[in-house]
């Protein structure tokens, strides 16, 4: 097996650290944010990381040099201001008035808001408030796109986040009302965008949007695909497609909002890696299964939404099955060679979604850079797990 | 609203400790160990509670005195042994040589093996020991029997539990050969089933399986479905079928196996509410969303599996959204009164799979026994959950 994960195999990480284990190659994920720039560099941006992709704390300060973070939580505000400093963090999602409180104070750098209802909210609060406030203010609207998957489609007419178009001048008068600089609309499609010309016509759609021209902001989201189970066009094509319409449309109106992009699975996605052990192999009539120390419940969108991650090693192919009680936590068919399964592309919601089901221990996760290596996230022991469950 | 759990309507509850809040009421989950045994007395028994349904130390307190324990990872055993004894667990689900060794010592009650290739670790192992194993041994097997979910089956040929009958003679063979008493034989076709006539077939497969004369206990596993979104029939009606099945069988072909029951959504599945308080009303075009704060990573099989649960207020409908950024994270249409959501039926696979997506905390889980309540486990501040993702 001629693999490697910087400048390591995956064998000696796992016989350094454990398994299972997350790895992540930090130097990628660099790579890729510099690729973002580099294909965005014709058009006014900013490049912002969506902590819920994958929130652990080591990661985040390895790249918040390099861009923005945006938070969506009250935790994802807390691990975003232990990495970066507030005038560096976007806020996006549902807030209570707390959440919203500390934004302000902390005058975080932008503040996209959800509703009309939370905008006026947010106007009162701001308006009680005796100090100032350097945030920018957003409004989400959806753009009445659908994503490429039901369950990660956000931008619809119906689902539950942001307003619909007409509601922008609400928004507007509401912010007027109050004294409440709105300057940005957000929008975000949803997850595991596979075409290019999707962002074609969210560009095209928010230039359309009533009253755009009063926006000095277009915060688009992200949701670029990247490669699971079948090929996914390059970042270069996605990012292409957006810099091409935004030129030609910012040309034609004769305005330049800023551009602001908040990916999170396609900065870590390709550069996570799961290593696990097999633990039995066992034959059931004529069938041959590897059953390995990693589960479903540390890839939950494995299981119930992309169905594939790649496996790296060479090796018969054999049917992969996690160890938890429930049929669905099978891996797919895979390879194990030397006694692991590889998984790739393992970077992005996976352990931010990952379960202590059946009382199984969260993996330990690693950051690996060149011939560097070391532990951000330690693995869980028994004793913890029952602690969390209530044990005393 | 007249709704009670307990003495306890839900304002008191949602008052007394917060929300979002897990609740289970225990002398309902007592009462239906009552039925159970009620519904079974015709035949030989034992129920077991099957602990990865609810793992929560409090709750298993309070009812292993009534039950033996069903354990199906490392993890589960440890918990199991907080609240019981070594010779009221059974020991299900992929073992190392760790977990097989640690219940030998033990002596648990059963240990059910997965596939060939374990029984013969197990009969190596118990053959360089040097003390005296109680423990009664027991070999899953598939009965090629669908469950009623694809994703919740685990009785097929296909799936990557048990071995397939024709290979019982390879287990019966390995077992003498390694003084084994290979005693039971296991099975468990799934969740949620719907369909009493299910436990009709099941019970006639297990007779008929090749050599099925020579174990003295049938361990049927659990399944039975309780009511989510749908009407599903009683218990009577399901162990009525395997009853009445086992009754005619047995006096056929003359002899009388103990039946072993090991259910865990029907004990607590009923029991449990979540409590959740509404943070956010908002309009978005004509539609009125209630955004509370119970989120579906907290209720995984609601989101993917069952779809729906039922909610329990009065009110207008309106669409109840979690705080998650997700779209995906509906909790479907339900109703709000005194600003709380109160879902029923929520006592099994919640807390057991909920996780900490987007760095939300897991809730508190209390349980009501009557006029009494008290916390069984903690809620979790946002600190711990940093800590968790390894902040330090």
């Amino acid at each position: 097996m001629n693999l490697q994960i910087g400048e390591f195999s995956p064998e000696e990480l796992a016989d350094m650290y454990g398994t299972p284990l997350l790895v992540v190659d930090v130097s990628k994920v660099k790579e890729r944010i510099e690729e973002f720039k580099l294909h965005l560099k014709e058009i006014p941006h900013l490049l912002c990381y969506s902590v819920k992709a994958n929130p652990i704390p080591g990661l985040l300060k390895e790249i918040s040099d390099t861009v923005l973070l945006e938070a969506s939580s009250p935790g994802e505000l807390l691990v975003s201001l232990k990495a970066s400093k507030p005038d560096r963090i976007v806020l996006d999602g549902f807030k209570d008035s707390d959440l919203i409180t500390a934004a302000m104070k902390l005058n975080v750098f932008l503040l996209n808001s959800d509703s009309i209802q939370e905008l006026s909210e947010i106007g009162k609060m701001k308006m009680d408030l005796d100090f100032q406030v350097e945030t920018i203010f957003g409004i989400r609207v959806s753009l009445g796109l659908k994503g490429e998957s039901d369950i990660v489609s956000t931008s619809t007419l119906e689902d539950k986040f942001g307003v619909v178009p007409e509601q922008i001048r609400d928004a507007l008068r509401i912010s007027n009302e109050f004294g409440l600089e709105l300057k940005c609309i957000h929008t975000h499609i949803g997850s595991q965008i596979e075409r290019p010309g999707t962002y074609r016509e969210v560009v095209e759609r928010m230039f359309s949007l009533p009253h755009s021209e009063e926006f000095d902001l277009f915060d688009l989201g992200g949701g670029f695909g990247i490669r699971y189970s079948k090929t996914v066009p390059s970042l270069e094509a996605f990012l292409g497609e957006l810099s091409d319409a935004y030129l030609e449309i910012s040309d034609r109106v004769g305005f330049c909002p800023k551009i602001i992009l908040e990916p999170g699975r396609s900065i870590v996605g390709e550069s996570g890696y799961f290593i696990s052990r097999e633990k039995t192999r066992k034959k059931k009539g004529r069938v041959e299964w590897s059953i390995v120390d990693l589960s479903t419940n540390h890839l939950l969108e494995r299981l119930y939404l992309f169905r594939t991650y790649p496996s790296w090693n060479e090796g018969n192919e054999v049917k992969i099955g996690g160890p938890l009680c429930f049929s669905g936590d099978e891996l797919g068919v895979g390879r194990v060679s030397n006694g692991l399964l590889v998984l790739k592309n393992c970077g992005a919601y996976t352990i931010s979604k990952s379960s202590q089901y059946n009382l199984y221990p969260r993996p330990k996760v690693i950051l690996v850079d060149g011939y560097k290596s070391w532990e951000i996230k330690e693995g869980e022991s028994y004793l913890k797990v029952l602690n969390d469950f209530g044990a005393d």
